[in-house]
């Protein structure tokens, strides 16, 4: 006799389901409560946690979905336009190729600068004093362990990065500035006067931090940098569709290899 | 000796490129002309065309957006969830192998209905005759070629997509209503008349017509549908991270297809 | 109430299943019948048509999924060493980047010259005559349509494909050689007669007449190209992880681009 | 003036490239010296450590990649089949989705094993007492750090995993029994002493160690179990083609959720 499996338990996602007449999502009723009253980047913020944001929590999730949603031709947009060379019809498989780099070395940076001011639980600290002592806490742990401090340094941008500053600027406006985005300049401060170097807060790290400060889950961060970072893959799928380079990336790339092999005999 | 590789010719990508202390996008400074002014779904519609949508673009395509983005315990909800119990840590990995399923059957209908509008060139038709003339030929098409019309008919809501009449409501208040939109009326009165059938326009179709009148391509159709949805996936991972299901999903296929399995001797 | 749906018919497959002591796969005791006795090529034909092959048959697939496996720095490989650079920790990702560009246009000719041979069904031919009658036909049909002959002619290889002669040799000498094989010999006759030109059976046109022979359906002739070259894709990953390249790749593409880019005065 | 990238380096891959008349992979001539002198698993090993295995090593590597490949309806062949189902002309897609399923919780044992084994280097432990030695220490790290030891105890096959028994059976009697795979019996006893359970070598460990025992590097690990699984999953989109189950399985699922919601009364 094989194995049996037993009659599984029943079981339950509060997402969307539909009814003969209307489509609910997170319990609101699609077309008449959502099309057409909330923009998609509010959609996606209702989809995640189950609220709707108010305005200011709307301004900065938008904000950062703008604000990492293209960064050029990283080596997720080449292995995007690469994919559809080969696969033209099938453009979901570019874009789930291009997402498939947003590892640990690209965006999951923004996760991981999420997930270090969370240790520090950011929105139990009180004073000036104690947002010092976690940040200090929090780099002499990054240091010892000779690892670095995720949301500060860029490679380009050296003298600090433009969409950082944006994104304090539109915070401190809209009242969302909170605990991880003020302990985030403190973790900065303290790298910086422990290195002796500047470390600016890059984009990456000040939208981890202001998407906690509006409540996203850190364990979705980087669900979140996906979705944005899938829409500029389609942009770029729509470039490729009308102006293709990704056959002389290829012949680049070959013509890099070549020149690099010694010719033999035969 | 190899075959050598000749150098390749230049390339240019006019999405995204940094200086010292700007990012642009599509011309436009990241920081500064675009973070807290322009919602998500704008953004995306500038990286896909090039172009800011006005302010009655922005809302059709936001309330397109939204009206994808989920749909419940689909097929590609479930894959990004069972995804996401084998591998945790990949999150990447869940959304990438849920927007796999964005294929012809779910999601591409979505292209399919704008290709079949697209061909009439519904810009270029005048009077309602001509677009009579042309959903007719439309019709007529499919049905010698044995295809079912994409865009029409819904196994859930026979009466109506909900969906579909909020969208050509908002049309019709924000004058986006175009000749796509009107085309697939018609094309759906003319199915109905051959079949005899109640066919109405489901909410992919909609959303196909309303992506055209607003001056998306067409071949990029399917990738705006593959955002939207990665947007509702994120959702469901969200879900599975604090309530999970996918393994009694699993346990449930084992347990359907043991059930049918004749008990045998050894 | 919501739409309920009903219970769900029982389901089966007979490819694995446990018991207490034993696993089947396709009804073979995997560690008493398969495992020391098989190949993996073998293996792998046993999945997919139920049936173990005979030895001729073995060495026929074996042959085409070692011929298949790589073909060096493909848009697929560098998809999959860029994906691997952005996320190192998910080598399943990096090889899923990869084989998602195993479409039309590069592993998927695979396919469509099954299919191609498939049409005319070539187990039904008798005499050279209806060979040559079937062969003319498709020709026709393709030229009329506009569209290339997919197995036929190669960028590089243009004197022959040294892998088609290798299986027409193998095949000939294990008895394997078949009615598609052997009508594709008269379609790429029947087409350096009509174009004028010459037309050399390339190896993903060997390698589909060869399966459709050893009996293999048409259907999964891409699937088979898509474990081959996944393969190939783990050999770039171990080169990657030792001797990187990507970073190099990544750094040339930005290169070429900006190249192109007409310096600007700000 | 944009930032401008400096020519980059010459690359090189010595894993394949083609000249005039012949194709070279791993420094062989592909069609003359490996298509029908090689079985794939042994073409598999080339490409990986750029060696060809011994008689022994292939046998191993065979029986390894046969022993991995399908484990029946697991949620990584269900996510093949219900993106199949949406997108059933993208099996590269199906086939991607599955293997995005190889992460830490099921494939991914495999390579945990043999990390594990790797930290104590057991090349060079030469007395039954150093081996001890070192899985007494291996196992006190794990309990004391509450990680479960991988490699070890099964869920179903409680009193040992029959592919286990094979792989030992095979290495001894051809003579790659090793240093790894030694380890592993003795981790597994002192195991046993410290939890007082029964803890068999699952295949996933077992494989772990031969393939470190027949010189594969620790890191391809996956690499080489995602191909096993590929060729898997490709068996079950052949049988999904012939005797679909997916929509069954969806319907499934959306009747153990249905159920499981309290009517309401709208």
């Amino acid at each position: 006799m094989t194995d049996t499996f037993p009659a599984p338990p029943a079981i339950s996602s509060e997402i969307g389901y539909s009814t003969h007449d209307a489509i609910f999502v997170r319990g609101n009723n699609l077309a008449t409560d959502l099309m057409g009253h909330l923009d998609f980047g509010s959609m996606f913020y209702l989809l995640v946690t189950g609220r709707r944001p108010d305005a200011a929590q709307a301004e900065m999730f938008n904000a950062c979905l703008v604000a990492l949603a293209d960064h050029g031709l990283t080596p997720s947009a080449i292995a995007a336009r690469l994919t559809l060379l080969a696969a033209p019809d099938a453009v979901q498989g570019a874009i789930a190729a291009g997402i498939l780099g947003a590892g640990p070395k690209f965006l999951g940076v923004f996760e991981d600068a999420g997930r270090m001011l969370h240790t520090a639980s950011p929105t139990t600290l009180q004073s000036d004093a104690e947002f010092e002592k976690s940040a200090g806490e929090i780099v002499a742990d990054y240091r010892s362990a000779g690892r670095l401090l995720p949301g500060l340094g860029h490679p380009i941008h050296k003298d600090g990065d433009p969409r950082t500053s944006r994104l304090y600027e539109l915070a401190k406006a809209n009242g969302t500035y909170g605990p991880y985005m003020k302990l985030l300049e403190v973790v900065r401060e303290a790298a910086e006067q422990a290195t002796g170097r500047a470390l600016p807060i890059n984009a990456a790290g000040a939208c981890g931090a202001v998407l906690c400060d509006i409540g996203l889950p850190v364990d979705v961060l980087r669900g979140v940098a996906v979705v944005s970072r899938a829409a500029g893959l389609v942009g770029h799928v729509a470039e490729e569709q009308q102006n293709p380079i990704a056959e002389a990336v290829w012949f680049g790339t070959e013509h890099q290899a070549d020149s690099s092999r010694a010719p033999h005999s035969d």
